[in-house]
């Protein structure tokens, strides 16, 4: 068995070698390798081949990433001057150029775009207040640290909320990987799980498989099983069974967007676990830093659902095709969970519970 | 693509050149391959290698099997008499030795075993009625084609009470494989299906692929598919959003076993199924042979759920591993919808409806 993954970094900037370190995500659960980007090329291809995913550290890896190029354009700058000062024109042409490149690697991740653009809006702001492109590398340095600082503050906050509405013991299940694999630290949904075990609160956890793209199984049974939680590997169409079987006491997952009517958008079998929730009397919470809260889309319907292509269900992972040639095949990859099967959503400002059109606002504020 | 599944039959006696002609379902659905069973051994091994799977074909298999072991046992006891008339004693025990070797094929497939004993009532009946072995080897021919010929009938009235609850046009989900490879033609789930579809009904149908051993992929999908039936296959944890679109008029399936009080022991995740069609008020249907049907067992608390390999979920299928080492899985082969979930229960004597108590008796008559 590996290292317990509460002793890796999802994402950390190297100050000593350079460059940034991430756990690859496309070797697990198999091998738990450590890689190192130091290019554009290997930055975005490391965000476009999903070795690094999850919206939090996606945005923390192209903040740390568009510094590490801001050094390296510097760098060149000054050499290319002999010496001299660097412009920032030229400086910020090529910034520019390379954050573009950067924000091409996933056009849907909000938080890719987000990230980058916070660190354009500081170098541009530091240009005007009169910095020089030394000052401002460091103004960008601190920039990003701030940016994993706060996604880490922000999960464990949530996670504070959460251990709120759960008691030591109790049986917890969750879909898909909202997970320390999917932020800086803690993760979203896994957050109270996490901070339970730190507390000797002796969890049991149920993680859907997840399909088709089975990261319940290969990231979220990995993570817990790694930090010595106890966690039970299910298949999506088990949640009836273990719940019926009194076995669960909460869902925690976490989400993508959050409609202003309360609507959550998350992971395809969201709304399946939700339905099966209420169906047996088991609370659902969504956990959603304040971030993926969207109040200008009024419900669930407006949001726009991903198709992704039929192979992931028909062949990927497989020996050999596991459906006939020619089948139609829906893939849908988010589903959206009505307000009325969501007990609370958990922000790191606090639960929101109905009507979440009020309480949404409130956490927002 | 292949040849349409209803020009196939599932098992057949093939009457010229001997032995039992089956589809191996084990190859599907890359490869639709018909193999002949003759001896002892490739029956037992084609019932436990799952090469046909689904109680009622199992059930045929084994008749059509324990015949034609019954006739290889009458022709070398005649061979090595010299030609004189069979002894019933020595034919007997050989025959009583083959069925229990056949038997131990799937202890817990009902219908095998109850398919071999009423062989063997058959054939100690007649010799109580004073018939030669000869006289009885057509009266075994004659059980084991009345057998099937009963499975056709039963499922034919399935999908004909079935076909009256839904309307042209209309969406169907089932969920893993109640199917014509289950049975000897039209199978239980989706006889209102392929009648619908010899009708012009223009059905669409939604499969569920139905983890961990995917039999709605592999085998629902395939057959409907190669039947020209315009099915499109969903990850089980899809069925939530088809069901939320309005694409779905009604849910079939099929079930291993029917309590007293109506509620239904069936494959892992019809349960959930279930709940979420319970939430969007989509009817739910469960087609089940009388003979499914067990007054003895009052609810279906009492019903003992089978647990499988932990592999099927982490490894089978897979090129490599798909969740950490060591890891914990449940995994339960089947699960039980809670009557109250349930609109009807289609047999082949009518539809009960709620209260089953009462209902469920009088299809048993």
């Amino acid at each position: 068995m590996s290292k317990n993954i509460m002793e890796y970094e999802t994402v950390e900037l190297d100050e000593q070698e350079g460059g940034i370190l991430i756990i690859d995500q496309t070797g697990l659960p198999g091998k738990t390798e450590i890689i190192r980007l130091r290019t554009a090329k290997e930055i975005w291809e490391a965000i476009y081949l999903l070795k690094v995913r999850g919206a939090p550290a996606i945005g923390v890896t192209a903040a740390f990433g568009i510094y590490v190029l801001a050094r390296e354009i510097a760098g060149a700058e000054k050499e290319s001057s002999g010496g001299k000062s660097v412009v920032f024109e030229n400086f910020y042409k090529r910034f520019k150029e390379q954050k573009d490149y950067l924000d091409s690697a996933r056009p849907t991740a909000v938080n890719l775009s987000w990230a980058l653009n916070r660190m354009d809006t500081v170098c541009k702001k530091a240009h005007e207040d009169g910095k020089s492109v030394e000052e401002i590398l460091e103004i960008l340095h601190r920039e990003a640290k701030t940016i994993k600082e706060e996604d880490i503050l922000v999960c464990k906050a949530i996670g504070e909320y959460g251990l709120s509405l759960v008691k030591p013991g109790d049986g917890i299940l969750t879909h898909c990987n909202a997970g320390q694999l999917a932020t800086c630290k803690y993760g979203t949904a896994t957050a109270p799980i996490y901070l339970g075990q730190e507390r000797g609160y002796h969890f049991r956890v149920f993680a859907d498989e997840t399909r088709p793209l089975l990261q319940g199984a290969r990231l979220t049974a990995y993570e817990l099983h790694s930090a010595g939680v106890d966690v039970t590997l299910i298949c999506d169409n088990m949640s009836a069974m273990v719940m019926k079987n009194g076995w669960v006491n909460a869902v925690f997952v976490g989400c993508d967007r959050v409609a202003a009517n309360g609507d959550v958008a998350n992971k395809i079998g969201t709304s399946v676990v939700a339905a099966v929730a209420k169906r047996y009397g088991v609370p659902f919470y969504v956990c959603a830093p304040t971030s993926t809260i969207d109040l200008a889309t009024p419900t669930g319907d407006k949001i726009k659902i991903e198709q992704r292509p039929a192979e992931e269900v028909t062949e990927m992972w497989y020996k050999e095709r596991m459906a006939p040639e020619g089948v139609k095949v829906f893939n849908p990859a988010f589903d959206v969970t009505d307000n009325e099967l969501i007990t609370a959503i958990v922000t790191e400002n606090g639960i929101a519970r109905a009507p979440f059109g009020e309480s949404l606002k409130e956490m927002c504020g």
